[in-house]
């Protein structure tokens, strides 16, 4: 395809992927912060809008049994097997408006694009919207991606939300019949991959000036939640010799993780929620309880990281004679991208005449459980000082117009034939 | 006075004590644990209560204008200057039933056995179950002594408790006229000292194996209230080295407490209150809120500590790039206990063949606010486990009648020409 035809489509597209977001961000839950969790009223309203793009962009489409909407562009004949795009529509409480929500129409604007070029590809292409990525109404993330990838646990029909609804219940107020969750799921060899193109929710494109990015892997995670226990006092009477002070304990905790965790590249932790107890101004306080969330691109790096931080808790309560209770909340190994998509990414990218950097992805998307039905990829767009689940979240029109002009050269230029030559999607993307 | 007959009421007046600490513990506003606050339905009780046993004792007593229940044992010619004895009849939420009552408790069963054994003294005494010292309601302490010590600050009549009930009209409701709290001050020369017996609430008695304490000064305190701020982010996007993590600074400035606070004696540093937003497992902490609590015997190690502390928390932040806010909420200079008195009460103890302990009390006291009216001393009683605001808080009835023999000795030895002799109650107890 001539680069005329590209830069011909860029500023119209980028306007269009804007004006989206902004009637997607219109749907909110709430007046006063935007807010659209899974199988909600405004996720309904949300869905329609889609459809209607959709619709519009040349697009057969439909919400599939678990409330993802998806919708099909045939190749040069029906039927043949599909390059996924997409990316979630619901979002956190007091979201940002692009996370999820960017990929989903910057892969229709794509599609329109080629219909209204009148390109057929040796491929179809599928656009998915999908229901439930950030967890928020059920506590339970990746629900529409691991449908579709024929993973859904049917056990968790049973959760219910704040309100006491049940998923199941919360799927028939929608119109669907949970029993056919089954029925959304795809098969491998109808599948040639998953592409997302996402915000970065991070810094680091900003940092060094580029506004776009090939991701290598989707970083590792390891939660624990810690508990200490010590012997609350009163704060003028017990001498500090005598002291089994809990939070004093996890203030030294807090420094190993950070101390621990900055020794290497690509290896990021955090005490995110601490909570101390009695918590008054004059009381030693008798019990700490916090959070660690590590994170790696490489899961070696993070599985170290975490017996050393563990280690060193250890000791700490050991030495002051305090309680610890250490329990493992999470533990998800980290998800390479296929080295032929960052390859084929990353050749979008510097044909645009943007520097290439490959880049982990610190955050969970739902390429996470895509992985369990095809090879993924990433391309992640620059975001305003890193800020994500937050109403600051912002991107420029330029940079959505250079991601929707990467992701459809990507598109156009996709060979499914290198993903054989590739090698499998289990191997490594980058040993950083 | 014969050993004979101190002996011979020694374990009825135990026995006693245990009982009446028993009976005010049922006064409470809640049915799960003991609460007590000022000018309560259960404070009245426990003024009633108190009124009997004054009565009983062979007092005249009276609920003054604050809401202070006071009885007066007249010496051998009415209108004698007085020794005052007592403590408070207030609780903390959740509290033990000795912090307060047994002052109350044991100088009334000492009364009533100079009543049993009529004798009359060269002084009056004059016994206080203090209104307030807690300051539960009103978030404002030691209202009963200020207002005895002549110190009551008028303008907290307009303080609201937690429904929005005026002092003034709480005060009303208890019968009391808010104007008339003026005629319930001391004057100087009616008054030869204030000593007050009270449970240490620290570990040093119990770890020495005493049952007593002659209480040598009650540590000046100064609190800081310390806000971080930072930049919250999420946990997985942001690398380690471009973070401005509010918590982990925090976790430094705690250890620095800690650390300067255990560089000398009788000085003690707490962070009791610590709280983090956004709080959120996968989320950067932004902000970081605590408290900073340090108290000392005297108040030149105080002060250098205070100083030692804020430095370290300003090169944390400056050297972490953060925002820092640090108020100094209360500051109490330490407030020594007479010479004259310490001897007395040493003495007393030492002649019911205890090794005498002097220490600091790290608690507040009643007698901070009667040291603005007259010369103080205090007699500490050992406490299980050095546990108090606690229902597990704890005192023997061996360590209890101890408590009351070695108070008895002292009243009945007490010497108000020593005071003369032994130079002014603003010269420090002890240099430590």
């Amino acid at each position: 395809m001539s680069d005329t035809l590209t830069l011909g489509v860029d500023s119209a597209m980028g306007r269009e992927v804007m004006a989206h977001i902004d009637l997607l961000a219109a749907c909110s839950e709430s007046p006063d912060c935007l807010i659209r969790t899974y199988l909600s009223d405004q996720h309904a309203r949300a869905n329609a809008l889609v459809l209607d793009w959709m619709r519009a962009a040349g697009m057969e489409c439909q919400v599939d049994p678990v409330g993802n909407v998806r919708g099909r562009y045939e190749g040069r004949r029906p039927g043949l097997p599909a390059l996924i795009l997409g990316s979630h529509l619901d979002t956190v409480r007091d979201a940002g408006k692009y996370d999820g929500m960017l990929g989903v129409v910057t892969a229709i604007a794509c599609v329109k694009a080629l219909t209204e070029a009148g390109e057929r590809l040796g491929f179809a292409i599928e656009v998915v919207g999908f229901g439930d990525e950030e967890g928020v109404r059920f506590q339970s993330t990746l629900l529409g991606s691991r449908a579709l990838a024929g993973n859904f646990d049917m056990s968790l029909l049973d959760k219910r939300d704040g309100q006491g609804i049940s998923m199941a219940q919360a799927l028939h107020d929608f119109g669907l019949d949970p029993a056919r969750i089954p029925e959304a799921a795809k098969q491998p060899d109808e599948v040639h991959a998953y592409v997302e193109l996402h915000i970065e929710q991070g810094p680091v494109l900003e940092a060094e000036n580029l506004p776009l990015g090939a991701v290598t892997s989707i970083a590792g995670a390891t939660r624990l939640q810690v508990v200490i226990t010590g012997t609350s006092g009163h704060a003028g009477t017990v001498p500090m010799a005598g002291r089994k002070d809990a939070l004093a304990a996890a203030a030294e905790a807090i420094t190993a993780v950070e101390t621990v965790c900055s020794g290497a590249a690509e290896l990021v932790g955090t005490v995110g929620r601490l909570e101390v107890a009695p918590g008054a101004v004059n009381v030693i306080p008798g019990e700490a309880r916090f959070s660690v969330d590590i994170r790696a691109a490489e899961d070696a790096r993070r599985r170290h990281a975490v017996q050393t931080v563990i280690g060193a808790i250890e000791e700490i309560c050991a030495r002051r004679g305090l309680a610890l209770k250490l329990e493992r909340t999470h533990e998800s190994p980290s998800c390479p991208c296929a080295p032929w998509l960052i390859e084929q990414i990353s050749r979008a990218v510097a044909a645009e005449g943007i520097a290439v950097r490959r880049l982990p992805s610190g955050a969970g998307h739902d390429a996470m459980a895509m992985a369990g039905l095809t090879d993924v990829g990433m391309l992640f767009v620059r975001c305003a000082g890193g800020i994500s689940h937050n109403p600051a979240e912002a991107i420029t029109a330029e940079d959505a117009a250079s991601g929707a002009r990467a992701l459809l050269r990507f598109i156009r230029d996709f060979d499914s034939a290198a993903r054989r030559a590739g090698g499998s999607r289990a191997m490594k993307a980058d040993p950083a």
